[in-house]
């Protein structure tokens, strides 16, 4: 993600060149250039035939074609923004979870509070790898050697990891660290996490339906591809820069949406996963009261112009 | 449902003779140019006419007409969307279910924890039969006989399979292998099974409102016989592709929400429900360190690009 | 409410004439076409004069008519989805409440089993009363005489129905049937109840504020009588269809509007409450394991083409 | 509020001079008739000078306009439909208190039966002059002295309310009129009272962001004022009606925008908070089992064609 | 936040330069002006070239624009409204723990009131701090020294507040002043304040993505520089006064949706947070019956028309 001063208005170009989506978005306004030049030299000794264009029926599908790039981007707003509430909820319930234990653990107890802190930091941490290219076990708190091998075999270690917890708690009830009226609340916690990944999963792997999708790509494309043609008539060899600016227009529109609608990789304009669960780890641990090396604190505050 | 990889723009015009909507909307297409091509047949000899058309008259409808077809986009997807996340929800929820009776039942009770693990994993395969063609029994974890013949003559099969889990819980209640208190956090995510499957059959049940439906088919109707005679003044011949370019964006939005509107069917954009409920099977039992045969857990990995 | 099957698109036109807010749509575009006649007689010897519209200005206020009368379908459905939604709840909470009390209840208690059986059954059937013409108090299931008199005299039939039910629920714990922790589960699904009957008088008995609907009204009205003698000029007699064609696209989005905004009516479009309300009764019978008269089950799988 | 019947189409003008915001409107549209008749004198002679409009330009800016016009119609009635609809969470949380604690308090216990009706009743109604000029202390149910007193010293009426009442808990419990498990769902709907309290102080503390309100009225201000000196050169004196109905049409979505903003007020519009708070009176009386003087029932079903 | 009557029409423009968004927005539109003259006195001798523009290409880019200011005003609405109601929820939160622990508290307990009306009223005016410049801590109400001593150097205050009040309500516990029951309730309403922290933290932190923040502001950026040159051939000088309007009416949208977006600052559109914590400081004192210092008090109805 790139953090930017929203109201800084003429820094706007300066970024154009960075983000990867806006580059491939001016390489494909080139490839558009290039098709309207040839449509220029082919066409320009035809342009006297004055094809008239009946304007309310080419306005009604432009403004069709306007409204449905809206629904894209607002779909597409609504993924990105989902994915950012549910990694604030695993925030809010992660510093909850170690608030309740911290008041009821005594506070000399440091070998439950390493556990907690461990189990709870490694929840976030396994989730950024799980929803990217796979969970990096060396950057997982340490655990005891056998749960490691554990995790290390486990289909979903996420779901894992929920276990574990779960089994803590029921230890804490056993040997009588919490009541059964605490189970209710830290459960209503603890199923929070497993909930998060449940979301997280279901925004990556549901794009936007196929149909969709296909419809508005088919539909930009002929629209681009006639309007030359049709602009040469009026403009002549001037018709190039004003296509392009047209197919920055509509491309970018639909581009962005493309980009935005998963916000669990690692774009430019994607979540900063990797720093928000290394946030959560430095909460966890200052709320428990638990040393944690400095090195991963730093990670917490990045410099992040551009963080993951 | 059809996974693709949403930014990658040229495949879209290789899958669109695999979508059956869009094939169903391309006929649909190839009707309105033969009836355009009959039109411009007997029009063209009256094209000196010149029947002018008052645009902000036709401009005002043109745009009430998008706005139409706008919502009715939102209201498809929306339905769609709410159908994906009830059915991630019913993922959270048989997670969170396993991972709380994981921690509770002690490790060596295989029994309960088949038992447990079979009911579970029958809710959302039954529910997937009981969205689309029925039930298939045979596809459901074997259950001791008695029950089995129970579920065959049932009327409402998910709702006797809350049931039985229900009857498990207070079993395990009665041996005390539970506390009254988790009974408190078990009953809540044991009622989104039934939540989720109610909110599936109003989806299924209730389509958009029967005269927004076929007031907008009837608007499309007319704005579409009518356009050929009204283009065909100022194109000639060359109306015929370019109407039928306007039966393409208003069909296939139509269609596409007619298709969209109801996400537990077979089609090339609804959701992959046996898979999703494979995938939690396998889930299940992962977590219940319960046996699953291999050939059920590959059902949950087929290579889906088109899954069911 | 009319089932339809919302992809068969030719299909439209034949139900056309069913639904009577579509007649009565067709009637007044009638009475438009005769007021369009009157102008056309009258105004087609000023025809010459050549009143020219300024077609920005009135552009502006088509496209704000338009976007108001999206805003009126928009929240229009959302009440229309919003009592489907709560109905929905509505059934869900009854299962729920079914399956728990019948695993809770021993198998061979029938009286405790009726007298749920009747009281739960009975709650969605006396709401659908109370929304429409009063409570029938014979289609209720039968109850203990004193009871039945005490509904009769009362003057909300659901809160006292609400209340019926809290004091079974009270007696059970008095007869240790449930445990105070079963209390907390069954308090949720009851208060379900009326919250569901609480949102559906609100859905009734507040429609869209007043100005609004009035304002939307006076805005289609003068747009209405004033359009024929502007099209008059262009058209001259052809200029009659086209008045009626703008007036059902007006008139229909915004009366659809006024039928779909209270969705418990009777109405073609409202929801088949009555239906609903049956299967919610056989549900719950089958869940509790309680017969129920053949007569009454049949009465939820009425063949819906038209259903109340 | 002005109740009225919304399908019923003709009916729509006879109300026009009922409304004051409408009245506000016409007087405001009158101004601009005047204002556009002196532009009509002055620059009637300039008139062949022909200024003519970039179209698309100002289609544009229309379009702009017609939108931040939409988003203002939308975010002011989510905000009327919120605020109706905690008022009807009220109204649901209150029945659902009377339930439960008729159930539990014996039948006979009409002292503590009094005192829930009095002081459950007393809420909506202190809620309604909090949120309008101010609580009426003798249209409240009648307290014991003390209590009386306390409340007209009070800075927040209903926060002392929602005091008294959990004191009254407090006292059931402490009598074991109550189990502790009552209490968990009594609070759940307890708290309720104050987040309906909260809701509505923050629906009417805080509008639509100054700069958004303003904007627009300056973006109207400035059409409104530049649009008789375009429309002459076109229309001549009739310039002066169409001129204002589009003042009707612009002015108008954004008076009825700020009137529906703040639902809590007097207008015709607003809600009919007093009418709604004495109807919870008549139900939580009726549910407890408790008199109440017939001429306060009365209060509940005044004929309501205007009701506050 | 500037408090203003929203039904004042005529007020409106006094307001203008109050504004600090609207003060740099006039600024812009001077330089775009600037821009303009420069290109009227550049141009104007070109302008017989007589540059047509097609009418339908230009307004679908204008439409689709319109589209994409709409969607950012309905975002940063949307961020500005949850804002405002996480700040409500904390509001709700806070009174329902006071009352809740009011009624439960023995009456002379004195100690454990002031004890518990410190800590609440420090969680809202530490959360102001933490989003705004730093939590300043003599703002807070007096702790005990050595809790003052580690709020000074957590790394999140908030969190550290969180955890000082569970202790208190661990405390309560063990001293029997309030039952496991109560704890389930208190939870609820504890947690949220962590919650609403973190929804600020996501408000504040994410801002719209990148890419559509800036793709709006070049797509605004080329309109505006493009038009002058396009509305000379039609206006000549006279264009300079409609560029600035429009550019009043398209940077307005975007500066605005900026400003609005982060609605934790000290912009004049910005929430009253110092105001709403002061006010909830005087309910919590005034709920548990302890005294505040009337200068504290003041603080909470400041008269403002300009608030922070």
């Amino acid at each position: 993600m790139i953090v930017y001063k929203s109201a800084d208005w003429w820094e706007a170009f300066r970024h154009l060149r960075q983000s990867p989506i806006i580059q491939k978005l001016l390489q494909r306004v080139m490839l558009l250039g290039l098709y309207s030049s040839a449509v220029a030299v082919i066409g320009y000794p035809l342009s006297h035939l004055k094809v008239t264009i009946d304007p309310q029926y080419f306005s009604l599908l432009g403004i069709l074609l306007s409204l449905l790039l809206a629904f894209r981007t607002n779909s597409a707003y609504d993924r990105f923004w989902e994915g950012r509430r549910v990694w604030g909820q695993l925030t809010n319930n992660c510093r909850n979870l170690a608030v309740l234990l911290h008041a009821r653990l005594p506070a000399a107890d440091q070998s439950h509070r390493y556990h907690l802190a461990k189990l709870l930091s490694n929840f976030p941490i396994a989730l950024e790898g799980h929803l990217r290219e796979g969970v990096r076990f060396e950057q997982l708190e340490d655990l005891p050697g056998n749960l490691m091998d554990k995790l290390r075999q486990s289909g979903h270690v996420p779901s894992l990891l929920a276990a574990l917890l779960q089994e803590f708690y029921e230890l804490l009830l056993r040997e009588e660290l919490i009541l059964p009226t605490h189970l209710i609340t830290i459960q209503r916690h603890h199923e929070a996490l497993l909930d998060v990944c449940g979301a997280c999963e279901r925004i990556q792997r549901t794009p936007i339906p196929f149909s969709y999708s296909y419809f508005i790509k088919g539909f930009i494309s002929v629209f681009l591809l006639v309007m030359p043609w049709v602009l040469i008539t009026t403009y002549g060899f001037f018709m190039i820069p004003i296509t392009m600016f047209g197919a920055y227009a509509l491309l970018g529109v639909e581009m962005i949406g493309d980009e935005i609608e998963d916000p669990f990789g690692r774009d430019s304009n994607d979540l900063p996963l990797a720093q928000m669960a290394h946030r959560m780890r430095v909460n966890i641990h200052e709320i428990l009261g638990v040393e944690l090396h400095e090195a991963k604190k730093a990670l917490a505050d990045a410099p992040y112009s551009v963080v993951q």
